[in-house]
């Protein structure tokens, strides 16, 4: 597999991308999702966990809200990691991962995750790369552990944007009182790191590919929520799953 | 390293070992290993993990009282494992076992562990030959995990006590009043496998053997607590831990 150049993957929608019919074609799928996910949870055989990635305002919050939202949240339940407590410095990187890992017949989300020990981390110096090349063997092994021993499938979504279009939503929300409360200006001045950012990525990518990302275009959100609603249906579609009829 | 062969490994103390003289030098090194344990809490930067392992009536819980149970309870956990709850069950067998992992500054012990589902699971054959191999995997690269990622010093303990011994530990359980709470008439039935227990033992230490197993000859009490004391001073000490001196 040829590495993957963010650069050279748009962060909009191709051209024959029509919004009102994609728009239409998501709720098409968000229905059908909505009996997935219930299918998932009644036959409780597979667990599925969704990793969101992506650098401020790339639309992690967005997306949790308008595809996931959608569905039953008795089956979806969100973990967001941020910096973590005194506790969890005390243990491994992936012990407060793992605690969060789904159990069979749910579907959880990470509003980020263990990838950012191999990224922020990375770009303000605190792992060095020797650590980090070892942090990603751990990862690829904690994966395959979720995989093989918990019929766990995992979804990794990198929400692309451009340089721009963040900096227009970080604008925003100094000027939009629905906004307001995400404003932090400590993340101008990590945006200011881009470059870093983008590098550790494609590392990450790289190194951490037993199981795909997928590179999400999105500048446009309705275009982002389109490709993560399919990718989840076809994850799920394929598992053949049925309704397990009356206990014996 | 050749293949460990129960059958060919004393459940005794050698002949030079004498019972008064040995007692004397465990209760020496305890009350060491009380320091070190306090030292141990104090720098906070190395995690211990005691896996103990044995047939029943093999006397870990003995173990855990009589050595353990010398040390500071602050700074020293027990967790036992029984059978999986419903809840656990939904996850990857070593989700249990991963929330359970000592932070830094403690020494954890496991009652029974995570190789319970490559034994009792594959002598009752809930755990089929294929499954218990991606098992040893997934356990080999979990106990790297720990040690490469919190400087966790994992000892493995394999109680070895002869079936005639394991017998008449089992016969004082019906007798003795301060022991018939530990009476279980499965033990009996559980008894009958030793042979197939022995194999899958010896396939446990030929293929998770990254972090070596400690063989620990435990017919006669006194020996066996000598040892195991032994064994965790020594690590303790190769550690060269330093008090940290005032907060700064």
């Amino acid at each position: 597999m040829a590495a993957i150049k963010l650069k050279n993957i748009s962060t909009r929608a191709p051209k024959r991308y029509n919004k009102e019919k994609t728009k239409t074609k998501t709720e098409e799928i968000l229905h059908e999702l909505d009996d997935l996910q219930n299918l998932l949870f009644a036959e409780g055989k597979h667990a599925v966990l969704v990793v969101m990635q992506g650098m401020d305002a790339s639309g992690k919050d967005g997306v949790i809200r308008d595809v996931f939202g959608e569905l039953n949240p008795q089956g979806v339940t969100v973990k967001s990691f941020k910096v973590p407590t005194e506790e969890e410095m005390a243990h491994d990187f992936l012990w407060r991962v793992h605690a969060a890992a789904p159990r069979k017949g749910v579907i959880q989300i990470f509003n980020r995750s263990h990838y950012e020990d191999i990224l922020v981390t990375r770009v303000h110096k605190w792992c060095d790369d020797e650590t980090a090349k070892k942090r990603m063997k751990a990862i690829n092994d904690f994966e395959s552990l979720l995989t093989q021993h918990n019929n766990t499938h995992i979804l990794k979504f990198y929400l692309h944007i451009s340089p721009e279009e963040q900096q227009q939503r970080l604008n925003e929300r100094i000027h939009d009182p629905a906004k307001m409360w995400k404003y932090n200006e400590k993340d101008f001045e990590e945006a200011k790191h881009w470059d870093i950012y983008m590098k550790m990525y494609e590392d990450c990518f790289a190194h951490c590919n037993a199981i795909p990302w997928h590179i999400i275009p999105s500048d446009q959100n309705w275009y982002k929520e389109y490709l993560i609603a399919s990718a989840l249906h076809s994850t799920l579609k394929q598992l053949n799953m049925q309704y397990p009829g009356l206990k014996k």
